[in-house]
């Protein structure tokens, strides 16, 4: 195994990631949803008893984990990110208001980007990556990236293992997601905004991850795991996590990381894939509908 | 434990509750749906059939229940909520009519919740506590609850343990539900008006739920069940429910409580947390879409 | 037992139901899918393979079926509906078109149950039931049926029990249906017209089935089970309808019927309850959607 | 068994098909996706990392598989077709663009149709066989493969055994495929373009399939499974086909072909089923909408 890679020596690393989305992510689909006091609670669940839950649950496992959070999340609860650094976690940059880049000019999403890093930089929390909201990205996110001196990204879906984006500047490490390691398409749901379809059972989605795990040991991935703390911080999923967890560690062979360590790591280790983030080329006689 | 906390000295508080809503959850999708044999069949199952087997089964159990009826449901049916009452168990304000309080003006919300309390007091049922249609809960609706005496209301999602809301009157305990501990969720199906997916097993729902009791009961929370007799008065899922509630019985550090009960023991308990009902503060150039 | 009711003495009755809707199930969302060969060829596996494979599995099992079929299907393959009654099963009314009696005007409905009528008296076929296509029947169908000499409907889910609905003519005998006995909402999945979500197993399926036929023998129902040949009729599929017909028969006490012998005990069961097929009161100010 | 028939002798034949869409099967919802990075990186692992890692598998295993790409996809990816030929397997036609025919007016599916005809010529990749861009055929699609001199169709379901379907030239064979044999409607999830719902584990689908396995070596059955490799290509699911594969294996009775294979042996077998390429006659009296 080699010591000096991506992988520090481990067969899998595991990125444990939450994303903090709390009211942002329903008021993205329209500000009146602010009037709809159960949806706000839904959402207000996750700083307010969610993160709480988790970061014990952490200190009890012992293991490092990375917290993605709206600029708007950290500034509507001021101690929020400090109290997830505080207990030896990464916060990292997951947009200022929750929209979608896809739905944005270049200027917008320029402006969007940058009021996340003020806030972050108003609350003193030193930010080193970034995941676009609904890991969205356009071509143009890589760029910010590295213009505003970031290591990371996590957003995007090319490889399983972390891969370089080419950009002006500097590099960006991109540690791949996948909707498959993402608790949304499992436990989310409201019926207004609509979101999510048949509510899984924590068993199915323990087990689906267990054997997603077995076979990125098998293959040498990184399993960069998404959790929202209004879905997991629920009990009966925060007790399958901690299984998952529990049995990640049992293993012997993978190590959990911050995804800033990771990225580090992996900016070093020169058998990384190099992508170019750029747009296929599309004739509009082939695909007429835009 | 604390004997003289919420829980009584259980782990964990069981409320088992059913929504009647019948007929009305549809018509509040279109009066048209009067029209729809099959539908209107389908809804009144609920109250015909259901609710007799599942007042038999608790009977049997020995376990108290919270029935939430739509006024409109209880007019129609004179007998429904005295039966109910008979056999032990709370009958609780269900909205008059199942629209949704999110999508009314504030007098049409007042006037759909006076209305159901006018029902239930000419047919001498004394209510409680309050669950908003479809949860949807306006942040007005806890000021409606505490004008109008109530003691609770069981709609928001802010946490997993009774909490209360600050009103211009009286607190107001909140119950919570959650999307999660809902039968809609795995077994409502209609295709119009559209409800549902896929149609889950009574075997993946009973093991979800004996998953989250289990996990409830090592956090301390509120095991706050919503059940409809239109799905789970179905035979296959009344069996369900009953393997359960003697799952839990079992336990032996459960306890079932009408919720009007736990609201009282809530209301004495001194450490419960105080939240405001009250929009997030929104930002028209944050959040365009209105 | 009671020998002389509907059950005849049984424990539960089991009416296996095809719903052989070919072509016409999608023709109904629009003729111009008569283009969509992937489509058309998808439904016409139905007739075509499930059907005989059905038969075969039938014969072999040594159970007895209702096979409700459109009349624009048999007037389209003229052996399909004599070889199955040839078999032993019961042929009965499934519409003409496949469109949902809720969308046509009386007159419509009218013509669409006759042209139906007249399609099955040209081959010689003997109806004595009648099920609405999607079960989407009217208020007016107890009384076209009854009007034209049928004995039973099996549209309407307001039991889970035979019922009698009044008509201004003969009573009519309801063998309801429900969602969760049926294998639409477990299989069918079609892009365009948009039907079903996630396939799910016949694994969870026959799971599924078999606790409600434990609950239903528990309770004494009638476990009327949908199938279409073009959905059960697939190999996997099948196997699981045959483990679970062999499962019944080892039960000992689950007796097999055609719906039009169980309709002709129901009818002289005096203990059957009496419902009249009408429309509730609805108030347009209560329910201002239309 | 028959030695000479389209089995081989063999009970069941397992066609192991992949469906290389790559960005084309989103672009061909809007050429605007173009512009999505995470969409597109989520399209592009399927060719870039999916297909070295299952045509790995593949040798690994000994079997043959075949390869259905986009014409578009080829082009952009010179020597993708060639690699997959090289290792032994089948490449072959699945349109152009991944628009489905029936979507297009006659003219625009000939060359759409033609012009990926091209890009293999241009690449000198033979081509023996076609399926249509998410099956949507036409009842135009089987001339075109007659007409330009191609063997088979798999595109179609009216069937779970080779069939022919008569055109103005030669029979072309079908090797019918299913949506239960899709590894789509199990993985597949997108928000935007919206794609799925819920994301099922691979050992559900592992069970489903290998049950459906075993069903059609009792019916005699063509076992043609779709999948796609920016679904199967992922860890967890890439273990499970290959469990799979090695259960079909040790059944002994299973044989593995490519699909130009089968549909050779298909063509001699005079014992083949033979159907009409031919839309159903529609009344528009009988289906008004259109």
């Amino acid at each position: 195994m080699d010591e000096a890679g991506w992988r520090a020596g481990a067969r899998c690393v595991f990125t444990l990631t939450f994303d903090v989305d709390a009211e942002a992510a329903v008021l993205a689909h329209g500000r009146r949803f602010a009037g709809h006091a159960m949806t706000m609670s839904h959402q207000a669940y996750g700083p307010e008893v969610g993160v709480p839950r988790l970061l014990e649950l952490l200190a009890d496992l012992g293991v490092p984990a990375t917290f993605f959070v709206p600029g708007w999340v950290a500034e509507r609860r001021p101690g929020l990110a400090a109290a997830i650094v505080e207990a030896g976690h990464e916060v990292a940059h997951h947009s200022y208001s929750h929209r979608p880049p896809t739905g944005m000019s270049a200027a917008e999403e320029r402006a969007d980007f940058e009021r996340a890093l003020e806030v972050f930089a108003d609350q003193g929390i030193e930010i080193a990556g970034h995941r676009a909201a609904l890991w969205e990205a356009t071509w143009r996110t890589p760029e910010l990236i590295a213009e505003h001196g970031l290591s990371y990204d996590s957003s995007l879906m090319g490889d399983d293992r972390p891969y370089l984006l080419t950009t002006s500047g500097a590099d960006v490490v991109e540690l791949p997601v996948h909707w498959s390691l993402d608790d949304w398409e499992q436990y989310a749901f409201l019926p207004d905004p609509h979101v999510g379809s048949v509510i899984e059972s924590p068993v199915k989605v323990l087990e689906m991850w267990r054997a997603e795990l077995d076979a990125m040991r098998h293959y040498g991935c990184l399993f960069n795991l998404t959790n929202h703390p209004f879905l997991t911080g629920r009990p009966g999923r925060a007790v399958a996590l901690r299984t998952l967890v529990e049995y990640a560690l049992e293993c012997g062979d993978v190590r959990f990381d911050r995804c800033r360590d990771v990225a580090e790591r992996a900016r070093a280790d020169r058998a990384l894939p190099r992508r170019s983030p750029e747009p296929p080329d599309v004739d509009p006689a082939v695909y007429p509908v835009d």
